[in-house]
């Protein structure tokens, strides 16, 4: 049966599950101190153009968002997200897990805005019982967001002008990173995450990799002794090589780019054909996502055919549904799920 | 160069490379939802002749044990546990992380004796002042024992029965369970523990998986929710067909049994050689771990050769280092470095 | 100058302060072991008609509702409040410090509706996600609520309904308590909250205390070693017997019961006075507490005489006040006040 | 009955109960920002010669521990303690509930000093696995300490050397201080430990007040946002003037210091008196504690008619008993005791 219900259902691109397998019996160091993981590191940073920051691979996108906000903030600080950010709502309490409040805003297509961000702190510090109150200390977005939407280099860079002003971190969830780097309106590079972030995260669960995201923290003060911290979070893998040849294999050429600018590629051709077909998309993702409102007998119908995710109710007879592309869709594919329609 | 470093210097044992190199595209549900997770989890709860346990696939170490102490602790218990124990040296305080004190009691041979635990908590209750202290409410240990040592059927009963009579939960640490079982001297099975345990860990990362760990909990009502449990510890893994393709592998036949054996054989063969050749051997491990105290020219000499793992100083002109064998050590390699010595 | 900023400006009741002075050199049993503490425990039960219910004195309301809540909850269960809730926005991240989200739904008139409560959870349970969620644990009301509204016995009825249900614990943060069995409107006694509630707080330190709140759970059953984890959490007063005296007099005879009904008398005067003088009360508070709209310049005025709290801003040109009674605020000091306006 | 089993048995000095008494009806501004307030922290900093130091008024000593390790300890870091000092034993996992390991030296009566403490650093800093231990990030003392001995001006300067080579912070608790400060053969003073620490208490419950201890941080851009800190753990006090109005008194003129004279003066007549008579002395106290080895039987006779603190037991037939004076011993009261010898 078809499936386009995620970019997670297979284990891994063949190249990276090669890189894995030819190397099989070779021994390496241990926690990612071998060479290939060190390689894997300094190809990051030059993607990223920050020499100095700091690289280190985690296990996946809860594990990450949850250790970085962990090493960001002090304890009475909490995180600014939109309302529909992961981390408010679908990592089981990660975040207060770890002792910090997730601040909420209403999000714009899955955004916030840097005038909301500003409105939060402006309001909070007038406040006179704010002292009373969990101070924004971090603000959290995911490029793209969780409805595929994208922020633009001019919009991260006003965020970061109130993150400034207010002494805020400010953290990237990069989960699907590749999807909005391979996205045709995308403006925003690696190097300009590393310019305008104080974290963000390059996912490789999402796009392409077994699991791995990779933390790059581009002032390494600003997070002392991660390793131990990581090993106290239990995120720590043993065989690091594992993380290591898979980032080394994504970031050797630009191959995480083009697993990202595939996927969308097709998710764009979806996107227009059931445009043309007259299908309604209730929210104008631009990447690797396709939402789609359907009548419920017609969602029934196609679900004979072909796996997609179930995203929420439209109202009693209709019902919005997640397409999703990844690294291994192909055009038969693609056009198998288009003739549903 | 000879690596007889760790137990997790390769990526991991051939079947589970391909088991996971052969399914490289195949479509799976996520979060280990899938049939071959089903279907791994299954051939454990078989193993182990504990048809209700609840087993749930982990990553690390580390992460295991936090998060089985976390979800079978109350707030106001510790962990009694060896000063030689994984979690009160090693894992950079992540049961503290966790909320929960380590309880520590001095060791003999890595092991705990049920007296020892017996006579902690009777003193403890004894105390006219034990409400101001953290209870005890767990007893850790870990088969084999950091020392490479085991504990036999009838110990484990010994603990069970202190532990019945003082309300404390018991917990095996299994990292390098595989060992363990393969020792001639062992006599304790998975049925034992799934007997005698609350919960227990079947590693995997050590013992020929690429990462993974079998979190085994007999009574599954110990556990509320653990999934979402494991969802806030940052510690679910998408794509968990991963770690099920790889259980699937080991339990499928005897092939955990047959790895712990192989490794154990060739490693008391370097043990009997060493003694044969008059080389001391200061802690009796009986699984795959060697220890051996050496003058540090030697040791200096030995170090252009192959890498063995520091332990610690056993004086001032001598060291103790470690030897470990694990599914990959040939006997080639094991005579290349008894040649050696 | 008037003071009506708050109901705990001033350090405490005569009786209570008396009850300290006269003690001032008799030596107790440490921790509220002694005697006096007993008694006054014994007391609440028999008010609270909780013969078996376990009494522990805190020391304030931040202290009480972070340690309920801890002590209630399991570590996959958050509590569900008013967006207004007291623990929602002015205890500076005490629950999530403690590990649990808030999750907070919109309020009428500061109360949580039987209906809402039941909505979120039926939502809960019927998103397919809900295990990477969340899961709510307990409801979290106050009596009276932040807006000075009561609860009607129906109406903590049926929230019980739900909480059975659905499997939520009960909690009442009973910081002002004293005003709500003081009003005139109010059927809810402190036997039906011991009926409906898995734990509630009797306010001491705005009702007439030097400091102190008394946590009532009526099945001691479900808070195991809590005095473990009051001292756990810093909670535990060395000089016990401090609490002990001030409840004792407290619940002697009827002074709790007295106090909260003088302050509402005083504020129904204040608010039914202010009304006939067409001022505008955006609140309808029933309790010890009036708020009122006024012109900017109207409140500069009127704070060269008397002090009265900021609420917020209602829009350009007017502001929310809050004037508060408490046990000392005398006929004088109305009529002091309603002459300003 | 005569009773010397604490120094925290009764109420408050009359001195304090009266300033409270006295004010029982004023009106003072909320949570410690009251005029009072403010002179009784300009009172301390002057005692200290700290003028800008941070000074903040909590309400018990497990709670004042936990909040300045939290407060000054990051993440990744356990603080170091006698193996008796209090946090390492009766405060009920107080800090590892705040994600803290407690690292244990064993003490020369009651003390640390600074070779163990530099040897503990030296040895985990050479360990090559340091990276996946907790490191030490304080240094936990009390003074007087648990044993009722003194740490000497130079053994604190030599601590404050070792916390400068190794980047350690230095906290004091000072939970009986006024019992340090008046011992004949005491040479640290107030202005002492703000130069020596990075933040110490200063005792109230034990040495007077009704409940309170000041922390004192020299350097108060330590501990960023203290005041929101402290409400986030439960630990601010609503009518903050209490707090106050008793430190106000005990550092208006020298009461502090009396208290404690007074108290050692008559501890130290017991001590000689009772060597006099052949009683044995376990541990070398200097303060206002006590310690006699009796045999059991003498031990149960003496019972009857005076209360003291059990300590320990010595072997089958004798036990170690507490006997502490306080502010409120008079000469009668020792005679009376003594007469029982």
């Amino acid at each position: 049966m078809l499936d386009f219900s995620s970019d997670y259902t297979r284990p891994g691109h063949p190249l990276l599950v090669d890189a894995i397998a030819k190397n099989q019996g070779t021994q390496f160091l241990p926690y990612g101190t071998d060479a290939v993981s060190s390689r894997a590191k300094a190809r990051i940073r030059e993607a990223c153009r920050a020499p100095k920051a700091g690289v280190h691979f985690l296990l996946g996108g809860t594990q990450v968002n949850q250790l970085a906000i962990d090493a960001l903030l002090r304890s009475f600080e909490g995180v600014i997200a939109a309302d529909t950010g992961h981390i408010s709502a679908h990592e089981a309490g990660a975040i207060e897990h770890g002792g910090h409040k997730v601040l909420t805003i209403p999000h714009k297509n899955g955004k916030l805005t840097a005038d909301a961000v500003a409105a939060y702190c402006e309001a909070f510090y007038a406040d006179g019982n704010h002292t009373h109150m969990v101070f924004p200390g971090m603000v959290y977005l995911s490029q793209p967001t969780e409805y595929g939407t994208l922020y633009f280099r001019e919009e991260l860079r006003a965020l970061r002008r109130v993150c400034d002003r207010y002494s805020l971190r400010l953290y990237v969830d990069g989960a699907r990173l590749a999807y909005a780097l391979g996205a045709a309106e995308n403006d925003v590079s690696l190097a300009d995450l590393a310019s305008v972030c104080d974290a963000f995260s390059i996912g490789g669960t999402k796009c392409g990799a077994l699991f791995g995201e990779a933390l790059v923290v581009p002032d390494p003060a600003l997070t002392p002794q991660l390793f131990t911290v990581i090993k106290q979070h239990g995120a720590l893998l043993a065989k690091g090589a594992l993380l290591g040849l898979q980032f080394d294999a994504l970031f050797a050429g630009a191959l995480y780019l083009s697993i990202g600018k595939r996927a969308v590629a097709l998710a764009s051709l979806i996107r227009r054909t059931l445009t043309d077909k007259g299908y309604r998309q209730p929210l104008v993702s631009e990447t690797n996502q396709i939402f789609l409102t359907l009548p419920d007998e017609q969602l029934e119908a196609l679900q004979q055919q072909v796996r997609v995710s179930f995203w929420e109710k439209a109202d009693a007879g209709h019902t919005v549904v997640r397409i999703a592309t990844d690294w291994a869709t192909t055009q038969d594919d693609v056009d198998a799920l288009l003739a549903l329609f």
